[in-house]
């Protein structure tokens, strides 16, 4: 398994961890000291208990299944050290009932930790409207 | 000079090309097939021609010198692969007048090119506000 595929999987295990809302799955392959740059929230946060609180209220704040596509993940791996980004669609019905579906995009960092990869970095996002202030959450691909 | 030494003076480089609206060097460090997340606009963008019209629209927003200001940069650099991320900020006048400052973030990541280092991926953004949907353009480090 090379470590193109090995990332390829883990960004591509997030599909069922997020359907299943298996915050545990979705917390794991962060080192301790992992830096975010999240969707919303502050500018910056670090450490796994910033990720998994991220996640846990992430996931609590849609009542039922989470739909999540991946689209475009392009993959850059060296000896120890690589990146990748892609598309992501994610939509279902939140605990107030409002049906989402807005596309945003991420970049993944990641260091080798043995035969595994660990993620130190993660930035996700959408884009705003320079004219009116507004994040753009209704952008697609 | 070691392979993080490059990559920081490849970011501090940004702060006098910006103050001196150099379009030429912020646009110089890129690939040909660069995939630009940026704080505006479209979701993704790609290759030097997105990105220097992007530079281009940027620099000439502003009536006077633009001030740029980093902070926080960490650079993790592999045999051929690296990857650096910071917050910044931006300021100055706007050619309507309004005085502007704001912080964001920025994800950088980079593949070896003989010496020197080229970017293949750059994401900039700020978080936004998931009660109201705007852009959160006034938090600080």
């Amino acid at each position: 398994m090379t470590a193109e595929d090995r990332i390829r999987a883990l960004i591509e295990d997030r599909i069922p961890a997020t359907a299943g809302k298996d915050a545990a799955a979705l917390s794991s392959p962060y080192t301790a000291d992992a830096v975010l740059f999240d969707a919303v929230g502050p500018l910056r946060s670090a450490g796994t208990d910033a990720q998994a609180h991220r996640v846990a209220e992430w996931l609590s704040a849609y009542r039922g299944p989470i739909d999540y596509q991946i689209r475009d993940l392009e993959i850059t791996a060296g000896e120890q050290v690589a990146f990748c980004h892609y598309l992501y669609r994610v939509g279902g019905t939140m605990t107030d009932g409002t049906v989402v579906g807005m596309w945003l995009r991420s970049t993944v960092c990641l260091r080798q930790a043995g035969q595994d990869w660990l993620v130190t970095h993660e930035h996700t996002s959408v884009p705003f409207d320079g004219a009116t202030g507004a994040a753009s959450l209704t952008l697609g691909p």
